[in-house]
């Protein structure tokens, strides 16, 4: 069902959740459906109630088809609550809420998985039927998931970032089942294109979210050698996360959190970031990148499709200059 | 967990859903909950979406609960339904409408089943929480799947029930998994205890509701067996089901639709039948168990306590002098 596509020109786009997403919904709003890509992480993927969670290909399928709760920051607009209330006057678990509207994702994958179908094609599918035209896709149709080593002991994802809120300390963090997983066909197609027009890394958190589509076999190589521009919009602004743990896991693991510091995270790939002006005075050898300031806090739709112009006008700047 | 009970003096119901719970609403509130078992029927049980759902388990919950959606007929008082509305948005089958607050029944019981536990313990937990005192089980923990053969081929039972709304004419009925099913020990106990008060059948449809309690090893001789009496409340008044299919189901069957004809259903179990008094003028000989006309159309709360007294009026009137 994944779509065989032309992908000559096309902008492919690394995303983990809510940052991710604001990003790829201006993207979207710039870039004609059918040459734009957008790669979701899945290593946040889990299982709830025997339910498959995939919350950054939700936060991205909700985002891009305008059901996003903007107030809540994450889940569904609308969204209500009888499932939980019912779930808890049963004895059911409370520490992961799911939403009424939201169960149906995640009942409806959780059946067409096992009934055999991929993650990619129930993903397509969904798309499709909510609106979405560009390609939307998880990063691997195999099981992959980030573990935390932390000073409360080893902790999967979830038990992590919703269920202790992301106060543990990390120490490290590993992505089981990476090694043996195979990339998604058409992220490996699409590196390989002579002629794409750019691969953006949205402004998620490098640990969490990106690192686990780079720790895919032969994705980080490809990356390094795919002839289009590599940028980055940077996840920190003025030292800080604008969600989410980034800017503290970076202090954790032994860095000061900075747009710099986020450049390091992917050594050897970028030919281009895009820091907030707040950060400008830095140079393209701390970054290892050419620097592009722009104003890159996207609170409002304007301020998504602002920044996605910016990446593109980069990338189209430097087309033909880099690798 | 299901617990020992003193069985002496208890009632033991065999119950539908909606007929049946009905009645043991009102049986709860006139024998206390440590003498009160009821058994439901558990050959309406499906998979949907990979969720276990026990309807008659349900409505027994919701009701004795105080939950049930009385306007409605069936499923949760206020209950809401953005999980149907999401689902449907991306595909998912339309057929067979899950609340949003009903779901977590299904969810969690689904869970619990995988995880092992049985359906009796997961019962009487969610019972319990919902604090529900008298004893509700299901029929088995094994698996009994009603099937029905129609004019329009073999049916599972909520392909009948609910997706063709009971339209296809019934030729015969089995209950798949029946007969190496293990009837719950509870009720085989219950049955063969000396100083049992009463065995009620439900006015639930003979057919789908109570014959697959019957139909499991031993359950019928134990009950023509148990020296309690063995009283039936008629689900037919005045040739017509209060509910659901079951005079329709008595036609295709090729008997009319009567209170006799329900009597006749549980040949050589019944010491008693209460009818209603449209119904007074038929005879002990023609039901083959003693007549006793009330006012068994249970509109209100009041109507349920008023033939649960009924029955065990006419159950101690009889005790010691049956079999």
């Amino acid at each position: 069902m994944t779509a065989m596509r032309d992908l000559d020109g096309s902008v492919l786009a690394l995303s983990g959740g809510i940052g991710g997403a604001k990003l790829a919904l201006g993207l979207s709003h710039l870039v004609v459906p059918e040459k734009l890509i957008i790669v979701a992480n899945t290593a946040d993927d889990f299982e709830h109630l025997d339910l498959s969670v995939s919350p950054d290909i939700d936060t991205l399928v909700y985002t891009l088809a305008g059901l996003s709760n903007d107030e809540l920051g994450w889940g569904r607009r609308g969204e209500t609550w009888n499932f939980m209330t019912a779930l808890e006057a049963i004895g059911g678990p409370r520490w992961f809420r799911l939403g009424d509207g939201d169960l149906a994702m995640h009942v409806e994958r959780s059946h067409r998985l096992r009934a055999g179908e991929t993650l990619s094609d129930i993903t397509a599918d969904i798309a499709r039927r909510l609106g979405i035209g560009l390609t939307l896709l998880p990063m691997t149709d195999d099981r992959v998931r980030t573990r935390l080593e932390t000073d409360e002991g080893w902790l999967d994802f979830q038990d992590y970032f919703v269920r202790r809120a992301c106060a543990p300390m990390v120490r490290s963090v590993v992505f089981a089942g990476s090694e043996t997983a195979t990339p998604q066909p058409m992220l490996m197609r699409a590196l390989a294109h002579p002629r794409l027009r750019a691969v953006v890394i949205c402004p998620s958190n490098p640990f969490i979210s990106i690192e686990p589509i780079l720790s895919l076999p032969n994705v980080r190589a490809a990356i390094a050698a795919c002839p289009a521009p590599v940028i980055l919009v940077s996840p920190i602004i003025g030292g800080k996360s604008v969600k989410g743990p980034t800017a503290k896991m970076m202090r954790e693991l032994g860095q000061t959190p900075s747009a710099v510091a986020a450049s390091r995270c992917y050594e050897g790939l970028l030919d281009a970031v895009i820091v907030d002006h707040k950060d400008a005075g830095t140079t393209a050898a701390e970054h290892g990148a050419a620097v592009f300031p722009a104003h890159t806090l996207m609170r409002t739709l304007e301020d998504r499709r602002v920044v996605a112009a910016k990446v593109l006008d980069v990338a189209d700047s430097l087309a033909g200059k880099v690798a």
